[in-house]
């Protein structure tokens, strides 16, 4: 799962403005007083009562003042998951690689652990113990033959996509024979509202693991673009912050 | 391609209604002035200013009175093709049968025909011509070895699919092996604005062939709901009506 | 303040079954087994197991099966409620009465109390306590001025109005100087979850009491439509059922 | 009608690359063969090729790989202009000065020009005609009366608010007898997508002028952020371009 940066809007000042505008007031970051100029320059640091004001609005459900700023990146994911990416994309707009016009070799994702079917009672997709050990017929344990005959499954699916393109086949046809585990890849764009529901959305432990790697990364990304309000709509300390 | 009816709210005098509350106006169906009562029935059908209303409000592009009524669909179509049908999603939600917790024994698409490569000349997918002919070493055309070779594949894909699931594989996981041609299933619910901006983007000759066919059943189930407001959003004459 | 009930489309099975396509099955109402067949005629009723999983998608955020069922309705109040109304609009869609065309008489809202201002360290727009009482020189409680004192402005407004209007000014710069207690009035349709947002946020304690009481009408129509999801999404009991 | 330009995303290169990666391309500003390192410097102008693309885009309705740029403006505007303003906010996000909470004096609008009503057969909200000459008793034209009039109704207006506010009456409920003309202020974000999409409709002939006004000033500021997408969505030609 990778999701790289490629442009952002705004910091949490702008939060801290779209929300006081409400009372006509606008504010600015904190000053260090020590500064040599003598009368304190900006820090890029939030005044204590803005980061109040952060926190009061995100425990209140205040979405708007966090849907000015913006964040765009570049997301690469096997199909299987960008489905699910897909889902529920209010407020984000993408532009994705299409294979009716691509036909270069495709790539697959391998997972590295392949995790067994959860108990009936449980409602997420998948478990926490990993598929089960094989044994040959005198009841010892073998290399499991999951991953090799995955891996050939692969090359087979590019072998077959190759052999249609070579009959002619239009690559919007040839495409259908390609495995859910292709990669994709896309630019989003979405407001820091937009990103912090997804994101709580598939960090929660019955997403699918493979999808809650990806937010994972939009998490070490955007902490650092908007530490006080990230932190504030995931329920996390800032970084680096010790009083908030 | 499949597009099953499930319910639709309003019909063309909604969108009349809708537009003339500018004018805090409110009109109704025209009567039938030789009806029994001697006064007029309403028929269920629009007045002529009315239809000439919708007619100028769809020419226009005002499309919020168009956004009250509402239609419900069941669609059934491949995964390549829903990816399609699910970009550019505005206006629409959708709710889908999901394999992280669905292991039922997948279904697949089968194309009729195979269509050639486009010349590079032209932006879309597929040009008109089928794939050429299979000739054997002789010179002589024989039947052309795709589609039984595609049927193997999707056999293949079952099996392997299967051989997942008896190892114990999570079914979230072992759906990346399934090949893009494997049907999906949803409710789907738009405006009837929504349901115009998608018909005529998948309707449009440079769109995949498989979602024209979609918007084709779409065209079938719209215009017996609302045939003056389908007409005139579509540009196609209403089904049965002279005049307008 | 005024909702009308105009449209709706769905009911609280259709939540049931956009929910339960996730695992590709479908339920039905539950059947009277004492019904004269002999096998059971549906009772418009939820099955338990339904009326569970609604609470179950209501409690976790599980929105997208509640978008499909839709309500239109015509609302009119006065602008200044309007303008909150229209705030955070996300999932609805309207038409309302323009007076760039219009120039009818316009019609004003009038307090039936008029609330007094509230403590500067409550963060609502104003608290329990009405507007003191009015005394005379004589330090005599006298009739409050502001009700006849009100009701002479709005006259005046109108006057005015009119007399723009006679002077052969355009409605649409007329408007200008009309109050924004002034009525306007739209259909407004949306789906079942957003209906449930906005009643949430606006019969919150801190809304404005006036747009609470346009709330309560959402509330009253809403329930009788659709009593076990309303009843699950905005933390009330459903109306007449006992259990759940 | 006042537009402040606050914040920016992305530029014309954006928008190519948002278009090309369909065919996983990607590509760059048109490099300056004469800059003093030998292989060109890039230039900020697109190239040729690119600048075709975004008016085939544009020409086509293909409007995602626009919907990625994002600007934030700020806008001050009387109330009734505002209504119309929020009217079809698809695509745009705004937090504004609320009357709930702030009592300062208002400000109002006031019209250069009053226009007259609209020829009966005209669907615009007002003709090319200002107001027609005041006459006295003896048919000589005197100063209209209107202005004069309108500015004492302000007054008045300013006037009767403070005292409600002097009566203790909630500023929630105060508000409602300041007229329309009354200026509110907000942060408002959207697309390059969205603001294009409210240009068209705005700076329509059709549009109230006042809304026109603002209209004009998005223009002048988003016309020098992307000079090349602005042009190809407005039908204009880009400033300081020749021939594309």
């Amino acid at each position: 799962m990778k999701a790289d940066y490629i442009d952002h809007m705004g910091d949490d000042l702008r939060v801290v403005n779209a929300a006081r505008v409400s009372f006509d007031k606008e504010s600015d970051w904190a000053t260090d007083e020590n500064s040599p100029d003598g009368h304190g320059l900006p820090t890029g640091i939030l005044k204590e009562e803005d980061a109040r004001l952060i926190s009061y609005l995100a425990r209140n459900g205040h979405w708007t003042p966090f849907s000015h700023p913006m964040i765009t990146m570049r997301e690469t994911i096997p199909i299987f998951v960008a489905r699910q990416r897909f889902k529920h994309m209010v407020g984000f707009t993408y532009n994705e690689v299409s294979r009716r016009y691509v036909d270069d070799t495709p790539e697959f994702f391998s997972p590295d652990v392949w995790r067994a079917r959860p108990d009936a009672s449980i409602k997420q997709g998948s478990g926490d113990r990993t598929i089960k050990e094989f044994v040959n017929p005198y009841g010892e344990p073998e290399h499991h033959p999951v991953e090799h005959w995955f891996d050939r499954w692969m090359e087979d699916a590019e072998f077959n996509y190759n052999k249609l393109l070579e009959w002619d086949v239009a690559p919007e046809q040839a495409r259908m024979v390609l495995p859910q585990s292709m990669y994709t890849s896309y630019y989003v764009t979405g407001s820091l509202a937009a990103w912090a529901r997804a994101y709580k959305q598939r960090i929660d432990s019955h997403a699918q693991k493979e999808i809650q790697d990806l937010a994972k990364q939009w998490d070490a990304i955007i902490q650092t673009l908007f530490p006080v309000s990230w932190a504030a709509l995931t329920g996390q300390r800032p970084v680096g912050t010790g009083t908030i």
